[in-house]
């Protein structure tokens, strides 16, 4: 028999999580504050936390936010459970989670959906584990029902971690495309084909050189192929001025700026991306 | 005879783009403000600016800034000349060139060089061009010698408003890696493996939905495959807080949350993109 699945949280992402255990063939059980939630699941449905937590070894957590894991498993007893809770939360709640689990009897493990609702299931979801490597291991193949595993580490603050940083990634990227698109739009450049013959490729191409940049970070810094930070703060002021005066807010792209000229006077003029990352971690004055 | 070109200023682009004029076998004439840069190019060297002007129909202007531009140009015979501005500058600077440009009698074409001086040559540079279209039509062979030539409209502003807005689009994806990496960096999970095997791939796949939202733009929104902006807005606290919990500047990343809570606020919190697009378009209160 395959193992019995407890979900716990019914909104959206949980409800295609128990879609995906019960369209898998797992024993699944199903709880939600709000009863009610999500009435086409075919799973058992407990009156109580606590009662869904009894009926299965490996016990999954999806709630809107950190409080409400708290609250919700405060007082129960999780002796010889796993718990691994997909709930978004920060890598210090995270482990402030597992500390809690814990003592309370069960195995933790955390974890960070790189997909919404809609891609889970299919190909390209995965979902970044970290926590209690046995507990891993020992459900590696019941975690890989919803989405691939990848597995980060043995601290259960890591798969936030990693989460939040492929977030910041795509924020980054998806505000720098707004931006650029807020621009030409300013003269009724359409947006589709600026996107499919320049912004698409040209980004396509940019990213093909962070990889070796990258390897760069490790290892020391290599051979600055592009400008150094100075030339980059000194002609910077062109995006900006441009921004303002084409009409578009110039807040997603205005802090790189900042962040150059802080570089610079920092004495990473001659410097590259590396040189940018230090500045990151550095307290401002 | 190939057409005769002359370019005006030798820094490190200038010196690339006299050089693959030189390569391609066009009578090439040089002038620097400061003589003696560049002595290994086998170019014409021309007293003053007024003299290489007078040597050739194509007039390439590579300076360091606008300014200089000016004051090169200035009470100088242009008649019958080509002008082709490659120099950094914004499209009100643009603007305002091409009309002293005609004023002294030529034709004015403006440019956004998408290439640093060692990608001048090859396959992957190209140039955005603007403005009088059968000056750059008469010219399109030789525009085409430095790098592939993208001819944008007549509005001389337009090349630096694409320029602008592609090197915005840059910065926005290549601050949202830093900002990843320095974050990642904190539990020291080395930059390499991480962006390999992760960041990169994530990227692309990102990426690869920018083209139809940017369909979607044009003609209306269609459905939100992802979160909602409200979601988004409710969510995003946890980046800038994993941030500083995590000893990392949330500068790059915290402009977007406060974007989001504007739209929201704004009655966009059941849209997507492109309602963010509208409001960066929204002078701020």
């Amino acid at each position: 028999m395959k193992t019995p699945v407890t979900v716990l949280g019914l909104g959206a992402m949980g409800t295609a999580l128990a879609r995906a255990y019960l369209a898998a063939g797992h024993p699944t059980t199903v709880w939600n504050r709000t009863p009610g939630r999500s009435p086409e699941l075919d799973a058992v449905r407990a009156a109580t936390a606590a009662e869904a937590i009894a009926a299965s070894p490996l016990v999954i957590v999806c709630l809107l936010v950190d409080d409400t894991v708290r609250s919700t498993l405060d007082g129960i007893d999780l002796s010889g459970k796993t718990v691994v809770n997909l709930t978004n939360s920060t890598p210090d709640q995270a482990r402030a989670t597992a500390e809690r689990v814990s003592a309370a009897g069960a195995q933790y493990v955390d974890g960070g959906i790189m997909a919404v609702p809609a891609m889970i299931g299919g190909p390209a979801a995965f979902i970044f584990y970290s926590g209690v490597p046995e507990a891993f291991e020992k459900h590696r193949a019941d975690l890989s029902v919803p989405a691939r595993p990848e597995y980060v580490g043995a601290d259960p603050g890591l798969a936030a971690l990693y989460d939040i940083a492929l977030l910041s990634a795509m924020y980054g990227m998806f505000g720098g495309a707004q931006h650029a698109l807020a621009l030409v739009g300013t003269e009724n450049v359409p947006a589709g084909p600026f996107t499919e013959r320049f912004l698409f490729p040209w980004l396509t191409a940019m990213l093909g050189s962070l990889p070796p940049i990258a390897e760069d970070l490790d290892n020391g810094p290599g051979d600055t192929a592009g400008s150094n930070l100075a030339m980059q703060a000194a002609s910077f002021d062109n995006l900006t001025e441009t921004s303002i005066a084409q009409g578009v807010d110039p807040m997603l792209v205005a802090p790189m700026g900042e962040l150059l000229r802080r570089a610079v006077a920092a004495g990473h003029g001659d410097g590259d991306l590396a040189a940018l990352i230090g500045v990151l971690r550095t307290p401002a004055e």
